[in-house]
């Protein structure tokens, strides 16, 4: 099959769609018929409910000829085989590859790069193992207990978010923190609650030239020398983790680096030994080898042609058709898992930098809406804050629930007749079916007008298992809606200009543009 | 003058702004000149910067008569005055009054609130004082070095934002942590981390209901009680912040109890008991009394009629421009200071749970959008996660940007010719010219297209003072907007339905609604 790649409103499936007459009236067709029927894998354990979705067996219909005539499962199948998707860049797409081998060997300068990101996963294992055992100790002689990855973006919010997910589940081997923003605030404070005979730090930058981390690692240095620990030596507290052509690789100023390539981008690289090194270091290399084959479940999964079978497919076609048919602008990503507070935050940025474009894969404009802007925060906290406005305000905000049976820690109380985890669950449940169903009232203030859409990821526990799950379909959403826009969701040309300014300003002279010196001299920089 | 309540599409200065047909060029037009021209005090030592936003003189000479014919000021002061502004509740509004006496004294049932309020301060100054000076210990003897509040929504989002923009820069006389969500994972995972000989509970609900707050109170208590500590008794580590007329009020569970009442709505609580107690325990009650005067400064500066000294009044009525003529659904809040973690969430609720409603005071549907989503997190992280969007993305999202001329703590060290807070400020000015100006590149994957509207707030530095002052800058721009869009911006009747759902589903059985019984399987409830 050749692969095409079309705008979406050069689609005939499209044009079917925005021709679909009927609509669904959730109040009365919420059934216990359709609640069982709308409902697809999404590997590892995750189920995808879409019932609460406003499509029906017609939409659904045209939703997978749109998938078809865009060909959406090929191209994906593209990004397995290494073909070179990142088309602004010139580079593979291969996250996927880091946690398992889904299409034909991919290599690149001779080198199969499965092999290689294998051999980084048992680089990593075998460094984690040491240090766990005490076989590698801190300079001055002790146990490392703690890590702290400095990084920022793909390099932070996805290794933070993971970290967080697990930290209460597993036996924390060492206890991890992150220092991500060149605010010099975040590094001090991070940096005055660390034993640093203890700790061990992981730098991570790809490029190796990432200003905000060299920053904060020369901070780290510094605090460091000027605490005087004698016989303490910092070149043995800290590891990398870079791409092998950067200048931080194999460096004698780390205790050891850990390498990624230009094929990973920054966030997708949870998988990749950017989440490898701090997650295995946390809890155990075998803790990150469940999260790697549930990725890799989702992955799998999401090779399925029927998007009824699909999760990562109708999630992300539903979201087109939310996107391009009714015209909403934004999606609500709502946990109702503690543990899980910032896996929004994570989504925000893999979702939003990866299809917040506005010209196709060629450059050019184009004519219809691409990504949305990704909010959330966890349930039950969020009903207490903004569902005021995803209830009754005046525009619709498409919504993503997630939801466990059990929670991660077991123990639980009874209180007024249900435990906790009930309560927090059954509050899921109802807020579901509220935004559907909404409720008539005489007094308009306490009218609900429903027909709000969500939809409902689920499984039995978040564990590393289905919390890799749970990011690869997420990931994989998004690529499929990539390919749909018909736009490059693997480069990033949005962040330049503004790395550009910054050095411009912080340069100075008299060659800066007029306002942002203006505005320079407002903050006195 | 008589105060009327009409709504925005009927007024006289809505359909003039309607018709404004001159537009703003930023590539062109943001000039010194008019950097330094458009500025207004914030109060608290606060500027804020509207340059940036895509307004003239013209449009601001038109928002003026707008905010002039509805009366916004006046409503304002109705407010200090003690109205009862909150018409579907019945409630009078006195936030404000918790910081000072800015309007005619307030009563209710022969009581001055003002005292009322100032009483509960000296009781928490004095309260907080024993705790510090060790005469009032923990039941074992031990002196009391944790802070723990026990919240949700209100009683959470405010103070937590509150204690993380405060704990670097102040002595921390308790460390302050935070449990609120229902999900056990929560409140075993902080639960987990305390020595309870050494904590004291904040329980806070206003009415003394709230769910998830009592089903975590059990969860302390039970979990010292299995801890089976010799002579540790709960009732004297843990104290209650309600109103007077709750179950909470005055009971012998509770070391001691602190008031608010009916007219502090959750989410503008910070200045009242509920931010009091756990920010005067952490940092002392001269800190929260100089954050109070922060605020009340902020709120002085908003009594200006003339908006363009008037910040709040300014920031309200660009923020409706945006919404109701140009038709921007969204604001992300962007803190260039890693102390303002949470600061966005805490808006997300003040903005979105007050004014994200569709009928106006009188319960009539509204023809027009009110409140937006609020997102963010703070500047440079975001760069590197979702301004890609912002930057490029087809929908334009208004940027409401926060920044300090010096960090929180003084530490900071040269990196390639620049400190990390010089480094933090060049990135926030670049971003607001890049975002205003774009750059055209002959690569239209390089291109930006500019004119994407920002405002900026700034200030010294971020301490308890300036942050009372940003703080009520955005309550009183919300209030402002509400008043705009005629809606009551201090009830919450959406929250309500999922609450009712949420019962049914508990108390089970087989009247329950088909889809509420439906989801509840899937998830074994």
């Amino acid at each position: 099959m050749s692969i095409k790649y079309e705008n979406l409103d050069t689609l005939k499936a499209f044009k079917e769609l925005r021709a679909v007459e009927t609509s669904v009236d959730l109040k009365e067709e919420l059934t216990r018929e359709r609640i069982l029927r709308y409902s697809a894998p999404a590997g590892g354990g995750l189920t995808y409910n879409y019932a609460a979705k406003a499509v029906n067996d017609e939409i659904v219909g045209i939703l997978q000829k749109l998938s078809d005539e865009q060909q959406l499962v090929a191209k994906y199948k593209e990004v397995l085989n290494g073909e070179f998707i990142n088309t602004g860049e010139n580079r593979k797409v291969l996250h996927h590859l880091t946690r398992g081998q889904l299409g034909s060997d991919v290599t690149f300068e001779d080198k199969n790069l499965r092999d290689f990101y294998v051999e980084q996963q048992n680089r990593i294992r075998e460094f984690s193992s040491k240090v766990h055992k005490g076989e590698i100790k801190g300079s001055t002689g002790k146990q490392l207990d703690t890590v702290v990855q400095i990084g920022i973006g793909g390099s932070d919010l996805g290794p933070r978010a993971m970290y967080l997910a697990l930290e209460n589940i597993y036996d924390v081997e060492m206890e991890g923190h992150f220092i991500s923003n060149v605010d010099p605030d975040d590094a001090n404070a991070v940096l005055g609650r660390l034993n640093f005979e203890t700790t061990l730090f992981v730098l991570v930058s790809k490029s190796g030239t990432t200003q905000e981390t060299l920053a904060n690692r020369n901070f780290v240095l510094e605090k460091t020398r000027q605490a005087h620990i004698h016989g303490f030596n910092p070149s043995k507290h800290m590891v990398a983790v870079t791409s092998e052509t950067s200048p931080l690789a194999g460096s004698d100023e780390y205790l050891d680096s850990f390498y990624m390539d230009d094929f990973i981008g920054g966030r997708y690289s949870s998988t990749s030994a950017v989440g490898g090194v701090v997650l295995s270091l946390a809890f155990g290399s075998e803790v990150f080898d469940q999260f790697l084959a549930g990725a890799n479940d989702a992955d799998r999964a999401a090779l399925e042609l029927d998007l009824r079978k699909n999760a990562a497919l109708m999630d992300a076609m539903i979201g087109v058709y939310e996107r391009n048919i009714l015209g909403y602008g934004q999606t609500a990503v709502l946990p109702y898992s503690q543990a899980l507070s910032r896996f929004p935050a994570h989504l925000q940025q893999m979702d939003m930098e990866s299809n917040g474009k506005s010209v196709n894969r060629r450059g050019e404009p184009l004519n219809y809406q691409t990504g949305p802007v990704i909010f959330g925060e966890p349930g039950t906290n969020g009903q207490h804050s903004f569902y005021q406005l995803l209830h009754q305000g005046t525009d619709i905000v498409p919504l993503q629930f997630i939801g466990f049976k059990d929670s991660q820690i077991p123990f639980d109380l009874d209180y007024e007749g249900s435990t906790s985890q009930q309560k927090l669950k059954a509050n899921l449940v109802a807020q579901i079916v509220a935004f559907a169903k909404g409720k008539e009232d005489k007094n308009s203030n306490k009218n609900f007008a429903g027909q709000r859409p969500s939809s409902l990821i689920y499984g039995l526990q978040l564990t590393a298992r289905s919390l890799g799950a749970l990011l690869a379909h997420f990931e994989n959403k998004v690529l499929f809606q990539g390919f749909v826009w018909n736009v490059n969701s693997f480069d990033q040309e949005g962040v330049q200009l503004g790395k550009v300014l910054a050095k411009q300003v912080l340069a100075g002279g008299d060659a800066m543009d007029e306002a942002l010196k203006a505005f320079s001299d407002l903050l006195e920089i």
